[in-house]
C-alpha cells in the first residue's frame, strides 16, 4: 500500500467565493494529492479543506496554498466568529496509511521551515509536532488572536519555532502540526433525560475519569426528543470504538436506559470499524491482510 | 470506484512447475489484471489461480490461460485425487465492486463463446450462468470426469452450451460460470464435544432448517482439543456474518457452551466485516461513503 496522509488546512476566508476557489485550485492541481472536500462557514468567515496524498505532493500543495492565501487574504480586514491568527490559520497532518506520526511530524517541520523562509511568516508547531507541552494545544497558541499577536510575541515564551519574531503584517502567524485522525461519534439513548446523557459523558471521557482519547458531552436532540452522548475520539487505534460503545452501554444500564443507535459524523477510517468487527465476531486470526481489498491494493503496487 | 471482478481458474496441473509458471505468466501480464495468488496441490495435481481485474482485462487473461493450458496439459496423461474434466477445469467469475452478478454472467458467456470458437472445446455454463437448474451444480456437470465425458455427451441432456458435441482430445471439456464470493468462516466452541458442534451446524445451515446461504459441519480440532462449527458462507450480502455469529451463539447457549473465537480462512471482502461493525455498533447512518478510504478511491477516479 502507498503512503497516505490526510491534511486539513483551515483558511481565514469563508465568504469571498473567488478567494476560496483560488485556494482550492492551489491545493488540488498537484500530482499525488486528492482534494476531498471544502466546508465554508460565512459566519465563522473560515473554510476547512480536506486533502489526502503522499508526503511530497502534500508539501507542494500546502506551499501553493500559503502562496495564494497570503496574496489574497488580509487579516486586518477580517471579521468572523471563529478565533483566528493567520490567513492560513492552521495546517494539521494526519497519518492514514503506511505512515507513522513521526513521519507526519517531520513533514510538518519541513513545511513549517519553508513557509517561514518563503513568506516570512512566524510558524508555531503544535500537537504532536510541538516543541514543548505548552504549545501542544492550538487554543493556547492562538490566544490573543491576530490583533494581539504582536504584543504576545514580545514575550520570549512565544518566540515562534520558525520565522520572524513578529507577525506578518497581513497574513499574521500560522500553526502547523501533526495529530491523529479524529472520529466524531455520537451514541443515541432511549431517554429524553439530558442529565443521564451528561452523567454518562462524564463517566466515559478521559478528563473526568473515563477512557483515554475520548472527549464527550451530553446533547439533547430536539427533533427526536432523545438525549445523546456526543463524542470526539482522538485516537481510535489506542481506544477503539467498540470499547467506547460497550462502556456507554454499561454506564447507561445504571439508569435502565438502552442504547438505541449511534452515528458517525464526517468520515471514519475503515480500520476503526474493522477492529470493532473483529472484536464482536471474536475473530482470532484477524489481520488487515485477510481483507481482499488490501491484498488487491498491495499487489497493484508491486 | 472501478469495476472489479475476481476470477479463480482451476487448472489440471499441480506438479510440473514450468507448466504452472507458464499459466501464471499467461494471466499476469495483462493490463487491468492483478495476479493475487496461486495454490498448487501435487496430490490433487491441480492449481488454483486467483486474479482480480476489470472485465476486459480478465477476458484477455483467461483466453491467454486456455491457450497456454491447452498447449501444455494433456488429460490423457493426467492423474490426481481431485475430480477433473478439462485442462482448464473450471473458471468462475465473482463480482467484487461496482459489478453485478448479471455482468459476471455476461462475461462468463462471452469468454465461453470465444473459448469454444478458438480452441474447439465444449463449454458448460454453471452456477449463476447456468442455462438450466441441472447445470447449476459443477459436480453434476463434472460427473464421469474426463474419461467418461465422450459417452456422457452422447446424451442430448449434456449437449454443451458452446462448442462441439464431443470432448477436445487432450483438453477435455470446461466449465465457465459466475458465482458469489465465498467466505470460509469457522466458529470455535468452548467444548470438546463434537456432537454439540454437529448439532449447532445442523441448526444454522440452510439444508437442515437454518440460515440461507450457509453450509456448515462440525469439526474436532485435535491440537486445541475443542469442537468447531466450520462454515462456508455463499452469500455474505444476503446473509451477513453477524447474523450467523449470533445464531451460533444462541444455539450454543442451549448446551451452556460459549463461543470462544472465530477465524476467517482465505480472504474476506471488507464490506462483509464493515456490515457486522455497523450492526454491533448500531450505526444508524452507516453507508460505505462514510469510509474515508472509499472517498479517497472515489475522488482519485474522478
Amino acid at each position: 500500500m502507498a503512503k497516505l496522509i490526510e491534511c486539513v488546512p483551515n483558511i481565514s476566508e469563508g465568504r469571498r467565493e473567488e478567494v476560496i476557489e483560488a485556494c482550492v485550485k492551489a491545493v488540488s492541481t498537484v500530482p499525488g494529492v486528492v482534494f476531498l472536500n471544502k466546508s465554508s462557514d460565512p459566519d465563522h468567515n473560515r473554510t476547512v479543506l480536506t486533502l489526502v496524498g503522499n508526503p511530497e505532493g502534500l508539501k507542494q500543495a500546502i506551499i501553493n496554498l500559503y502562496e495564494t492565501a497570503v496574496a489574497k487574504i488580509d487579516l486586518r480586514n477580517h471579521q468572523g466568529e471563529h478565533p483566528r491568527m493567520g490567513a492560513v490559520d492552521v495546517v494539521p497532518f494526519i497519518p492514514l496509511q503506511e505512515v507513522t506520526t513521526e513521519e507526519c511530524v517531520l513533514l510538518a517541520k519541513e513545511v513549517a521551515e519553508e513557509v517561514a523562509r518563503r513568506f516570512d511568516i512566524p510558524v508555531f508547531l503544535y500537537e504532536d509536532a510541538a516543541a514543548s507541552l505548552d504549545r501542544k494545544n492550538l487554543a493556547a497558541i492562538r490566544k490573543g488572536q491576530f490583533e494581539g499577536m504582536a504584543e504576545k510575541m514580545k514575550n520570549p515564551q512565544w518566540k515562534p519555532d520558525f520565522g520572524p519574531n513578529q507577525p506578518h503584517p497581513s497574513a499574521g502567524v500560522t500553526a502547523i502540526g501533526a495529530r491523529f485522525f479524529l472520529v466524531a461519534y455520537n451514541v443515541q439513548l432511549g431517554t429524553a433525560d439530558l442529565k443521564i446523557a451528561d452523567t454518562i459523558a462524564k463517566s466515559v471521557r478521559a478528563i473526568s475519569g473515563g477512557l483515554s482519547n475520548v472527549k464527550a458531552m451530553g446533547v439533547f436532540l430536539e427533533d427526536r426528543q432523545i438525549a445523546q452522548v456526543s463524542m470526539n475520539l482522538v485516537n481510535y487505534k489506542k481506544t477503539p470504538i467498540y470499547r467506547i460503545q460497550e462502556l456507554v452501554k454499561a454506564e447507561a444500564k445504571r439508569w435502565g436506559v438502552p442504547v438505541i443507535g449511534s452515528e458517525i459524523i464526517g468520515l471514519v477510517p475503515q480500520e476503526a470499524l474493522l477492529d470493532s468487527a473483529a472484536y464482536y465476531l471474536q475473530i482470532e486470526n484477524y489481520h488487515p491482510s485477510l481483507i481482499l481489498e488490501n491484498q488487491v491494493a498491495e499487489a497493484a503496487h508491486e
